[in-house]
């Protein structure tokens, strides 16, 4: 038998005992696969006598828990602390520096840092690893890496957050409002007491900028996601798409411009109407899915839990397994140092269809005002819907779905009507994902 | 610059000239995130003069392919010959012999030699993959192998054959009965001139046999699939399952059974019934999708196109990637040597609800005799439809829907009504795959 993989594990949440279960459950099978044992060591959290469910007695404690990277019996830590600085990165910064491996599930840290680890991990030729910050159990970064790593990927777009997707299909389904859907699902321990990472979209930015850097060999740049979240969208507009043939979906997508003669970056996270026929419209609950295309195996879907203590656990003990296996390789696909900086790509002439919707006093004249300032800016109607009867304070909602035409015209159609008193408040654009 | 892996290529039919085109194209990319160049140095085909679309003057030819083995300037050796013997097998055996590795997309080879090339490979330290001959550029051989691999795998099942699927999804759209439809899909080259592998689902079958290989780390034994294909589902059936909610599709599924104890490898390829709600009832055209469940992740999903010169590229050169990576490993995620043989299972005590489709005499008393089969077997019948007008000849369909129950029960329903002068044909069992 080969020597074992001797792990130290920092952060013992609901994804670190996870792990622990993981890897005595399964011990037998994952020592067959990685060619040998993978063995706990060492441990630390903040708190040493909460009860885990797990016998934590067999492994040494660390109170300080980036003395990890010091200990001369540990190949690979694995971070599951959490945020993208503070003692997290500390601790990733020391491990590599020690010359150990470094698997994590900390998407912030990785979306903000991630250039820099990998950079200090290709130089220390140590393996840097983080399957589990992107869409929880999917092996979507392997699926970027290596198993599309034959394609110039043309983009990359997906549901990237559970939270946000149970509560999008949960209205759905009960057409229920956006404040009591998320309630419930705090409740249900769907969303966390402070959903605002969430909802907001920027969890789902954080892997979308992951996801761009190994698609498209760019220097990681969270800084330039544009990110809207779900907190804007009403029951009504979740009905109005449905009448149109769509679901509301949050989707992160990022693609390379070239419209301007060089390559720029474009990442965004935002609601979507997503076609009924397209596959990501049948992702109901708290599951991800990404899409990839590419220029010879065209659209694959990758598609599982995104987020739960067992799925995040699978994708942390299959990075230690490649490392067992000596099959690490660069984080990003390509070496860091190359992955070049681009520029953020201006959206203006992007084509499309969009939903737009308006909520409006209820007095004449309003539509009339609406639909001169469509005209003035270029954007053709395709289809236009007036609630018949107000809502609680005599709100009407006017919502329309665009021709094809440019970003930019929408923009200025908003821009002709900001500061209306006939807009009781911001308007919401939803661009259309078609199948 | 790190040394080119150089790679001889036999069979220029349109996936290899796919290899040699992506690998032009997409050069520059491909040499970044493999670490060094892809070079083509020699090719071998049947017919040296046909024009493939690109220039093999660059290449050295051999007119025997069994020679690029003997090669002193090739690392690696793509086999796309396809037979799971003759030159093909000839050219693996010789080629891992000689110390280089092997790259293929031939799915019979592998499930029918895939363990003894596996002990070769493993035995002469040099890589074996053939992601391209499963479920074409989907990269599910890896996501079984490495990204589920801290699971044990609960179940694999999928729409494994493309044309198989575009025939019964176009059904689903046309109303048109089989055999128009395959016609049609011959013409528009979803379906070969001698459909049989494809449609009585042998080509599902080998892909079956390998993944169960790699999910459960049992020895591939494609004796053992239990085989059934679409060529006997109608118009019909697919119009009552659309009734019931449920699409038809062909869906080959492997488990382990322990219910005698010991470790039995459950592999079966036939048409069910989808439930609509079900991702793969979504999957339209010749697409393929693997749903892995295991034991942490739970529910993985892998989809994209089945076949087809780019996307079978796509996976070869992945391949070639991860042999230039250096991170080839053994072919089937544990060493061949230690895949287990296992028992066939029995399958009489599988609980499930089935449709099954009658096509009886138009007389009296017909429906009578069947569900007192039904009854005498304890065959329980959910819900049950006999067509209103018989077809030409005199014919009437009888469907029903069975509450679940085990699938003995089911064949001795059928053996009661074996040879009764009512059946004008064999009846046609279908599972029904829940959501």
């Amino acid at each position: 038998m080969a020597e074992p993989l001797r792990i130290a594990l920092a952060g013992l949440g609901t994804v670190g005992a996870g792990v622990i279960r993981l890897l005595d459950q399964n011990r037998e099978l994952l020592t067959a696969r990685a060619g040998r044992p993978l063995d706990v060591v060492a441990v630390s959290a903040r708190d040493r006598s909460k009860d885990r469910g797990v016998d934590l007695s067999r492994f040494a404690w660390e109170d300080d828990m980036t003395a990890m990277a010091a200990r001369g019996d540990v190949d690979v830590v694995v971070e599951l602390v959490g945020g993208s600085d503070g003692p997290a990165l500390t601790l990733a910064r020391n491990a590599i520096r020690a010359g150990k491996g470094l698997v994590t599930a900390n998407k912030a840290m990785i979306a903000h840092h991630g250039m820099e680890l990998a950079e200090a991990a290709e130089g220390a030729n140590v393996a840097l690893r983080f399957e589990a910050a992107v869409a929880g159990g999917i092996p979507v970064v392997k699926g970027l890496r290596e198993g599309a790593s034959a394609n110039a990927i043309e983009q990359i777009y997906g549901i990237l957050n559970g939270t946000c997707n149970y509560i999008l299909s949960t209205m759905e389904d009960s057409g229920a409002d956006f404040g009591e859907t998320l309630q419930a699902a705090q409740e249900l321990g769907y969303a966390e007491a402070d959903p605002t990472f969430d909802i907001e979209g920027i969890d789902a930015a954080h892997k979308l900028a992951i996801l761009a850097g190994i698609a498209f060999g760019a220097r990681i740049d969270f800084a330039s996601v544009d990110c809207a979240g779900v907190s804007r969208v009403r029951a009504q507009d979740i009905a109005q798409a449905d009448a149109l043939g769509f679901v509301i979906r949050l989707i992160g997508r990022a693609d390379i411009d070239t419209s301007t003669g060089e390559a720029r970056l474009f990442q965004r996270v935002q609601p979507c109407l997503v076609d009924k026929e397209h596959p990501l419209a049948a992702v109901d609950g708290p599951t991800n899915a990404v899409v990839a295309e590419g220029n010879y195996v065209g659209r694959l879907l990758f598609q599982g839990a995104g987020a739960g203590d067992g799925p995040t656990a699978s994708a942390v003990v299959a990075d230690l397994i490649d490392i067992a296996r000596g099959d690490a390789g660069t984080p990003f696909s390509v070496p860091a140092a190359t992955m070049v900086p681009m520029a953020k790509a201006d959206t203006g002439h992007r084509m499309g269809h969009n939903y737009i919707r308006f909520t409006v006093t209820d007095r004449p004249g309003v539509l009339a005002e609406i639909t001169a300032a469509m005209r003035d800016a270029g954007v053709s109607i395709e289809s236009l819907i007036q609630q018949g009867k107000p809502e609680e304070g005599g709100e009407v909602l006017v919502a329309m779905v665009t021709h094809e035409g440019p970003e930019s015209a929408v923009t200025e159609a908003l821009r002709l009507l900001d500061g209306s008193d006939s807009l009781t408040a911001e308007p919401l654009v939803m661009p259309i994902l078609e199948a």
